[in-house]
């Protein structure tokens, strides 16, 4: 743990990793074993400049003339992403967002465990999605006195947004994943992300009237 | 249409122009005019000088001593976001996520009309969600051919989507929205916007392990 608690790594490049590791999974499978920061550049995009500069953020990995061992890179993005453990999540709104997350199996194998759903609708209360079950929102301060949850995610209204955030954090969950068109404000020591999905289309517009413009 | 295109912003400053926006609609609903940018910045958590310095990108707004006029900064930013003109959008996959998009009827208020969205799943071909009807995912090149389409929201599996991808492109559709895992490239004149939700969910796992980095 003492080498995590020394990085300090701009939020630019945290954005960045994600995308670092996905093409390293995508190399695994095609069974490379170590590439050069000019060839990930090919496939990414960023330069190979780029590139040695955000990986030695993290500790010097590549070597002159030899590259990048492809599943040590993929292993320490990971761990420095906090990927190398397991997550409980609970997800407040079951519409078809909340829907949407619980069917995409791949954050189970990615090691987030979805425990329930809550919903203040009557008629699905007590119903499962993929086993798991929705539970009435009125109990969710009783269930986090009962569980253990790392991860909260806000899949309702942005009227409700707040309140829900409130409960979250009075029930000692750390992490939310917030998608509602919500700016929330959390208490020091939670953490949160949000999607805001209208704020990437107004991005889109704003690149398709100026399409010369564009980044990746 | 000129003074348009006189604007070069960077991508941080329009990643932030959503944001301002959606502060300002609320000032609006509480019936306030005027704004400084020291009371922006106590509602949106950006420092004043950074809103002074984000908001002269594009043209002064603010008077000394007198603030921003919050209607005229909400319809210039919907205006540089290219949000005073409507488009028509299709979606291709209408499984949860592709109908959580169709179910967020604000977009309709916002100016973008989906006016299909496209299938592989016989049982879903012909049947509609909200009035908008789904359709083979095979006639999208004739649909594309017949009707004009500025927004292409792709919904599918990671696997299936650089083929939608090159079939909106080839059918004349200049803005993707991308939801899948794939990192599409696209040609010169044609714009996306990735909306990778594993992303966000690996920068909060991060985020947990370190509180102490936590930016909005």
């Amino acid at each position: 743990m003492t080498s995590k608690k020394n990085i300090r790594i701009s939020d630019a490049v945290i954005r960045r990793l994600p995308r670092y590791r996905r093409c390293l999974e995508t190399l695994m499978r095609e069974g490379i074993e170590r590439i050069s920061s000019g060839e990930l550049s090919d496939r990414i995009g960023y330069t190979a400049s780029q590139i040695r500069q955000d990986l030695n953020n993290f500790g010097g990995f590549g070597q002159q003339g030899y590259g990048y061992n492809v599943q040590s890179l993929y292993d320490r993005i990971g761990e420095i992403l906090g990927l190398d453990r397991k997550y409980t999540v609970i997800i407040v709104g079951s519409g078809n967002l909340g829907r949407a997350l619980v069917n995409y199996a791949k954050y189970q194998q990615w090691g987030f465990y979805i425990s329930a759903l809550f919903d203040v609708k009557e008629n699905l209360i007590g119903t499962t999605i993929r086993d798991i079950p929705i539970l009435a929102y009125e109990t969710l301060p009783d269930y986090l006195a009962e569980h253990s949850v790392d991860i909260g995610v806000i899949c309702t209204g942005k009227t409700s947004a707040p309140e829900v955030l409130q409960k979250l954090v009075d029930g000692g969950v750390k992490g939310i994943w917030n998608f509602a068109a919500a700016d929330l404000v959390v208490p020091k020591g939670v953490s949160i992300q949000d999607v805001h999905l209208s704020d990437s289309l107004s991005c889109l517009t704003y690149y398709m009237q100026h399409p010369e413009d564009s980044v990746r």
